[in-house]
């Protein structure tokens, strides 16, 4: 059914970037949950991706229009954007990152901050510009391809771009995928109306607006009623706008158990196993990994462990807490002080809890990959406990490896949480309490319980290939185009 | 239609408190909002209501049952309930203070506060406690009445005893009015499920569930949504709950403009006004008055100010703030760390900007009502511009008393924004930028454009009298008792 068709997906990053070392040109793997997820929609042949360049190198690339990539066995083009630095801070730092990011993830300390000033509407400026130059780049792709084009556009950094591909090509075929939540009715009017409407009708240029999570979907309907013109059919998610009517659509983002697994085996993970195992000599593993973010509630998690080990003074030197924290956004001042805060807390834990030779949390900042997969198959206890999270994938990740019958402690906040709620232990990340009490119930869970349920989370990831959200969506709009 | 119906109003405080003064008991009023537009309730014969006891006094005749009362030449009986000073500390400065009203104002820095323990688990039970005395008492009163009684039971402090009433009585006519905003339907999540659904549940209680705002009452129906059993008509604006239908109402709450204009026309207004002209000597005058609240955004307001002063140095010298900071529950250490910051914002603008004697802010903390007053009379601009707010009685008294053709700016945010927003200047309490030029566009504002606004504003509060809001409620809940 889709004989010629052609996919082209448009993400901030590219799922590579390129680097020149001793003269040649070096291709480097993209991180992040994103690049992991849409790594699917590039078995599709014939895929095209634009992203911004992110290196030198990359800019270089730029000019050569779309170059040939291979990323794991699959050949696909990328075109990079050469976005001048100054306009790419204003669109990626400030308004993606500062505005767009915790708007949607309630980040703000409402009596402070946000403080919009001129400031604001020169980013936004630059947010338009970057979003119509990926909106370009789209429409002239799909004018050189053959068949039909599918565009596949992601996330908040490009709210704008379904619009206006729309504009330039009516009947052009569009689904945006927002991977994180969506703000409620009343938090999103702490934008600038100018700006809440202009992203709604941006996303409301796609044939299917799709979100991880049917919550962060109600939220985004509920947004809509507010903008003139547009009309919300609740029930049926659906938005009627512009003489069109717009699908809103959940698809959970999947991840690639089979890379996944196939990397967990390499000798490099299983020799961090080992070390691993033999540092613990015998004590029980409590495992958490983030982004050092602000929505993933790293400091909550601590002081809930804190509270656990104070309320139950048997696990103390006989538990740990493992945190991976990936450094992210660092250019931001918001994440500077919520890592150095972070760390500070788990300091303090240490000083005042630990014991002997016995430190309580162990933090890995930037982290080699295979000591977290390593840690993924040895947790007794995996705490992802989000204030609000579109999906996370550590959630997914951790229970795929672990060979342990370890314990899912899961917010419900997650989006992961529609899927894999009825195999963890459920906690509402604002409560230390309860999460402390989660962190014992864990561990004092009997061998049957435990494997019951790391057994329903393994089934339930197992039965979600990698390429069932893509292919969800490309069906959807094929559906649509029919109509 | 209402022969031999007996009120009985229910509210954490009453309108009067006793104090004991040289052997003698002297009866004082009650300050806030919620008074002011209740009293409206006491002109109805037999009217009965049920408050806590705020003093010794107060306890002493808690004793006594209902006593007569006569304020403002309306007499109605009035029983106090003594409450244990630690229930009613864990009921009111815990749950009602630091979290019902932090998460229907939308008030926490949410990577970091709120961090529920078990303390949470003891307040609720006294907020449980205080409800249940309440209700029984409510109940009680009903008992004793030989006609029918109406319940009006009165803000966020008392959201669980509708239920608790109409458990016991179960056709009771009851109503429950939120004079404050409420959350949204993810900002609600923030609450732990049960302490959500038991708040739901308790307002469901009544028949009729009101708001001041449109937004405010579409909130609820969506909260309510997430409740088990539950089913929502959002467009009849009825929850389906228990066998019973509620219906959800909105009653933009009212202001007792005959009394105000008295009050403003005493001699000691008068004075002040005079102190107050002689000490502007020909400057502008903005004035803002709210209780040192963190949901005022008096913080933005001075930055917005000072913005708008850099921006427009031509108005330096040439222009005063008059900023009133009413103490405000100053048992909470977020009020008393954000009121230093309020202060030392005020400070540090007035040493930047200051030339002369000229001192771009003046701060008025507890000041008297009269000078309140004669401010009021005289502002060129009443700026409010609060984050979230239920209504704002501030932007309903200011334009009442204003001789100056004064520009009203106010906040989109406000309850009041739905009635008064097209005679305002409209802000987003966020957007320090647009705040600073609402300012100057109201201080260059022709006079002819001033004295329409001015004129619109004070034809809609003339309008709308101070029983109009009861009346409506009441009328409301006798339909309701026909069906």
């Amino acid at each position: 059914m889709r004989d010629g068709q052609r996919i082209i997906t448009a993400s901030n990053r590219a799922p590579v970037s390129f680097v020149s070392e001793e003269g040649a040109i070096v291709q480097r793997r993209g991180g992040g949950g994103l690049v992991t997820a849409l790594t699917g929609a590039l078995y599709r042949a014939g895929g095209m991706w634009i992203a911004a360049a992110a290196s030198d190198e990359d800019r270089r690339l730029a000019r050569r229009g779309a170059i040939d990539v291979v990323v794991d066995d699959t050949r696909f083009a990328l075109r990079f954007l050469d976005i001048d630095p100054r306009i790419y801070a204003g669109y990626y730092n400030d308004i993606s990152n500062r505005v767009l990011w915790f708007v949607h993830h309630y980040l703000w300390d409402i009596p402070r901050s946000p403080a919009f000033g001129d400031s604001l509407r020169r980013n936004w400026a630059a947010y338009q510009q970057v979003n119509r130059a990926f909106a370009d780049a789209l429409v002239e792709e799909s004018a050189t391809s053959k068949g039909d084009s599918v565009h596949l556009v992601q996330d908040y950094h490009l709210a704008l771009a379904p619009q206006l591909i729309r504009a330039r090509l009516p009947h052009a075929r569009v689904s945006y995928f927002s991977h994180i939540p969506f703000a409620g009715s009343t938090y999103i009017r702490i934008l600038p109306t100018w700006m809440r409407e202009e992203i709604l009708a941006g996303l409301l240029g796609a044939d299917i607006v799709g979100f991880q999570a049917e919550h962060w979907a109600d939220n985004f309907l509920l947004a809509c009623r507010t903008l003139p013109g547009a009309r919300v059919n609740l029930r049926r998610r659906l938005v009627r706008w512009d003489g069109r009517e717009v699908l809103v659509r959940i698809y959970p983002v999947t991840i690639d158990t089979d890379e996944l697994v196939a990397a967990a085996a390499a000798p490099g993970v299983e020799r961090e196993r080992d070390r691993l195992a033999s540092t613990l000599r015998g004590r029980r593993l409590i495992v958490r990994a983030d982004r050092a973010e602000l929505s993933k509630n790293i400091l909550r998690g601590f002081i809930a462990y804190e509270g656990f080990l104070k309320r139950n003074p048997r696990w103390r030197r006989r538990v740990v807490m493992l945190a991976f924290l990936d450094p992210s956004r660092e250019e931001v001042p918001e994440y500077r002080s919520y890592v150095r805060e972070c760390l500070a807390a788990a300091k303090r834990i240490n000083r005042e809890m630990g014991e002997g030779t016995w430190q309580p949390i162990s933090v890995k900042v930037g982290a080699d990959r295979s000591v977290l997969l390593a840690a993924y198959s040895l947790y007794d206890v995996l705490l992802v406990n989000p204030v609000f999270d579109g999906m996370n994938l550590v959630a997914k990740e951790g229970p795929t490896l672990n060979r342990q019958g370890g314990v899912l402690v899961l917010s419900q906040n997650a989006g992961a949480f529609d899927e894999l709620g009825r195999f963890a232990l459920a906690i509402n990340p604002f409560d230390v309490g309860q999460t402390a009490d989660a962190l014992a119930t864990a561990l004092a869970m009997g061998d049957d319980e435990r494997a019951r349920r790391a057994r329903g989370l393994r089934g339930l990831l197992a039965r979600s290939g990698l390429d069932a959200w893509v292919d969800a969506q490309l069906r959807d709009l094929d559906a649509r185009a029919r109509v």
